[in-house]
């Protein structure tokens, strides 16, 4: 297959620099908390899926961070996926504390209970998760919350005529390197590399 | 601050759908692991940054996976970032197994030894990060690695004239729902919401 990178390729030669967490890109997502009248948004990049089945995910959050508490007492948070439109929402909400600051109201966010546990859901966001918490590991800056995913639920208008989710509508946001990017070209599908020419044509057709 | 979201928002209405892993995007790294004689890769999508100081990240493995046993016994494993360039590559090494196939081999990528521990290195990659398995937690379907990074190398293309880490030119590439993708436009830093003109008006000449 793939002889289809280069032998002079530009990245052959390296530099060490210091070691940080130089993962990149990582997802961006909004997480809010604690219960329908004190309730709180933080903006996470430190997350990610650990698990499928059970599904799981994780989330670092700082013990400082005054959503740390909601989290630990509630058990329970909702991951709000983070679109082009929120994003400006998503930075305020990284940046500022809730100690201070109505996190929904400043940035004129619509709290809509969730299904399932009744959290407080961010009404913009296209999808939302409910999560409990599994298990706390603390990591030295950050503890790390396993998260059981218990719930999903998508935007109506994100579903297409097949009634499954199309996730394209929905222009999610990645984080790197200190900056929030749209998704750009789709390059692949998950096992376009192997795949037949009818594979190919059915997800040309998409 | 940001009244900016409308409230006639379409994402209001909410559907339920069945829980599954739907945090989306997510990273995409190839993780080379072994020595330089008995090497394996295996593509990743379920990682993220778990911790800044020390600075950590997880990755989670079927047990039945080749490379599992490869991490679990020297302890360590190689995070190779994947550039637009390297996403056949990318896919092929997370469809096929290694117990047939040798990865570096058929994806034509050049193995290198990395600087700190001497592992299974992928030439091509733009950012390799080197890694030492600290803990290991079984979570059913996957188990999940968190690893403490210990080396960060990067290619010396990226590297702008202030001697400081350009990520943007290494095309770096996200996982979605099933789908490799480019990053796309920028559409603000961390801190944008609330910074100053100053501060707007530098990141604007970068």
């Amino acid at each position: 297959m793939a002889g289809s990178v280069s032998k002079e390729n530009e990245y052959l030669k390296k530099k060490e620099i210091k070691p940080s967490a130089f993962l990149n890109p990582v997802p961006l997502v909004m997480c809010s908390s604690g219960d329908m009248d004190n309730s709180d948004i933080i903006t996470l990049a430190w997350c990610g899926t650990v698990n499928s089945d059970p599904p799981m995910l994780s989330l670092s959050v700082r013990k400082s961070r005054f959503s740390h508490h909601l989290i630990l007492e509630k058990g329970k948070a909702c991951v709000n996926l983070v679109s082009a439109e929120l994003v400006k929402a998503a930075d305020f909400c990284g940046v500022r504390s809730g100690r201070d600051t109505d996190k929904f109201k400043a940035a004129g966010l619509t709290k809509v209970a969730s299904p399932l546990y009744g959290l407080p859901m961010i009404g913009e966001s296209p999808v939302s998760i409910e999560c409990s918490v599994k298990q706390v590991i603390e990591l030295g800056s950050h503890d790390m919350f396993l998260m059981g995913i218990d719930a999903v639920c998508a935007a109506e208008t994100l579903f297409d005529e097949k009634g499954a989710v199309d996730l394209r509508k929905a222009r999610l946001v990645a984080y790197s390197h200190g900056e929030y990017y749209e998704l750009g070209k789709i390059l692949g599908f998950f096992g376009f590399s192997v795949a037949g020419g009818k594979a190919l044509r059915r997800r040309a057709r998409k």
